[in-house]
């Protein structure tokens, strides 16, 4: 059987009546959209524009909550309680479904956005916690965590559905956690290079850090790549011919999980 | 068989780590509580912790989408188009919706808040575009909708169950709407009073003007009481009461309507 | 004496841990910055960033407060009392005037955004209510006001000096408000005819409405171009070379008003 | 001399369309008044109420920046950029300055609120980008500091004036810090408990921390008061009589620092 693989990208991250220009170059590159949900960037209008969007280039649709920071983008670590982040994760999936059903969608997966992300990838609290919130509103939601993390092992334990994620145009540190935004180097913006790693991370199961050091990862099922690295489009399609030339085949990650 | 009417309150109207202390004592005394959503007031937690209290209180819950301004409490108009109308409707519904699935709650009705209640009473576009978003979303949650207004007669006519609504601590203008916050003595304070209207308006369908005339009502289904009303439990007990010897049973309004 | 002319542009209009990218762009065409405050459209961190960018490019700094609305980019109509518009306008004029003051700079002026701008240039109350704050706040800052509106006339009135504004890249209907941007044709973004435009209008004041009359003009001291409007760059600096062909100078408005 | 203290309370802390009822019954209680500046609570139209009140009442007002969370109400820690800190703070000083200066009043000090001020208590960063704000805007503000903490230390070398504050109305850890909200016994409601303890921190400097240990402190200048203690007032009331018995006058800090 031909090895498959997912490719997702963060989409709905404009605010103020802002249009979907750039989702509209990405949207028919991937097979999967996180789609932001008011919290941390998007609003109502926004998500209806981009699931109708996804629709159309037939591509799954997910939900991208964040924590409730418009100002800095969700990017931003927020000491939330428990009841916070539960609660916030099911508002905003919720709203999102909502306004998917009203144009027939039906959510793929759940993605968390950002610093939240990334706190739950390595923090039980936080981890335990989002995956309570998905079991609590709809255990069919397949959960996008970084590869290998607490997050997925938390998650498949509990007994969701868990698409294990790696990243093309980031960094890793030796320890398979992203390499901080602040620091030279986090961000690929070579396609050539974009599209090797993913290959390797996709086939050989692993990437060099930025240290020079091997991440192994023990699943793979779906690249992220960000809407705001320049050259996103070039990245993906780069990576796309390179993922075909190994017999790679890309599709939404719930046709093949 | 024994006349009925609904009781509602708007509830979970508090912002920024606020407690639902004021609903705690106004919760046991209805029969249908009106839920903030976040746009215009309440959040995430709030809402858990409010469709919980109702869920105890065996009160039944529906959401209370407002227009997308905290500042204003929902309370001052904004000229929105059709699209960001109805997805704002359809995103705090859908929130509250599946903040309420987690506590297995299913949503009875929604009423729009405030300045996108009044407007909808009486202007077709805003009116036409919430049954719209309500058809889509769905079409068994019934809509609160002022008393003979446009919004109700739009709403019935497109197949929606409606609840035509009064208001017991509201003076009325002659033509059926609402006298503005902003004139002397649209607000009732005196309980008598209140519970005077109340059984008027729902045995006798008709209640005294501010200008002295008589408004008359086809259908009334549901009282409301505003939360920020001062001693707005005194009304509402001292309204039951007087219900009460009227020989009208106070019930929620999916029982009956 | 040589004919002066300012030219003027909408800039730190992103949210969320936006960049000033497109601004860098535009700043060095430009001699006033209108500068978003919080309220619609930029944050504390971007007010700082692009007032610093203004002083670099030598570029005069204004506040451009809105209506509190980042979800409709404070081009929503919203019905505020007056105590409601002269406080929100302290309120964003103030912010700035301290981030411009820890950069030593000092405000030129204030110009309302979007719909704000649109309503108090017909709306008396909110006309008022705005030169009313500026007065009570610094009557040295220069209000720009479209040219010819009561907004204009009202503020001159009560003292204070105003900069009469026409705009390039937008159509004028003949009672010489502004085109909707609903309507085909209202934005303009032929560089040639934007320029020609312009020229008229500081020259010969006056345009060419959309529905072919003439609009004329008593005074014209600033033309504006939207940041958003694509090939904006283009437009200014088309506009720049004919104003420079039909020897009029451009140059900040405080420097000749 | 007699002895001096400053008792300061938060106010303006309401948000939409709030009302300053509660302000209304502390404000002739106290002699600092710290104005939330709409990030985490408050809004202009508050602002402004606020201010005037306080005006009324011969109230010294400052400014109380804090998180940008209103839905945590500024209570929740947050990872900030030092250039974030840094202009959220002169973002939110400025703005009520502003208001202020428009009702002819200066304001006399600045007060981080909630997570904000207990953050740059104990956090370099944090401390010494806020001092930099401050010193950046207008060093005659006065900057009210947990007493003895590093945050008071850092402006002092730095050349502030720094007003050293304690709680009456809650509990210390034994490292001089506050006891978290989360813990039983951090919030003190009884009204003599909290006057002895005050009228002891004022004229010994030392107060008994929540394990039984003495914390001392070097230098007290002003006494809180929360306003959303439970029974405020009765707490300001009787901790002001037993100060008075104790021969301490209380008075603005301006007056005596």
């Amino acid at each position: 059987m031909k090895l498959k693989i997912d490719i997702n990208c963060d989409v709905g991250e404009g605010f103020g009546r802002s249009r979907v220009s750039a989702d509209e170059k990405i949207m028919p590159l991937i097979s999967s959209a996180n789609v932001a949900c008011g919290l941390h960037a998007g609003n109502p209008v926004l998500m209806a524009r981009t699931v109708k969007l996804a629709k159309e280039e037939r591509v799954a649709v997910g939900a991208h909550p964040g924590f409730p920071d418009l100002m800095g983008f969700g990017r931003r670590y927020m000491e939330l309680t428990n009841e916070e982040v539960k609660n916030n994760v099911i508002y905003q999936v919720g709203a999102l479904d909502a306004i998917a059903k009203t144009a027939n969608v039906d959510l793929q997966h759940v993605k968390p956005h950002g610093a939240l992300y990334n706190t739950a990838a390595g923090n039980e609290e936080y981890a335990k916690t989002i995956v309570e919130a998905l079991k609590a509103l709809n255990s069919k939601l397949i959960l996008f965590a970084l590869a290998d993390s607490k997050m997925a092992k938390i998650a498949v334990k509990a007994g969701l559905r868990v698409a294990h994620e790696v990243f093309a145009d980031r960094a890793y540190n030796s320890d398979g956690t992203l390499t901080s935004r602040n620091v030279d180097g986090s961000v690929i913006r070579n396609a050539k290079t974009a599209a090797e790693r993913a290959v390797k991370m996709v086939k050989e199961r692993y990437v060099t850090a930025i240290d020079g050091r091997s991440v192994t990862f023990d699943k793979v099922h779906t690249i992220c790549f960000h809407g705001d690295t320049s050259n996103v489009q070039r990245l993906v399609k780069s990576t796309k011919e390179a993922l075909r030339d190994a017999d790679v085949e890309v599709a939404a990650v719930s046709s093949f999980l």
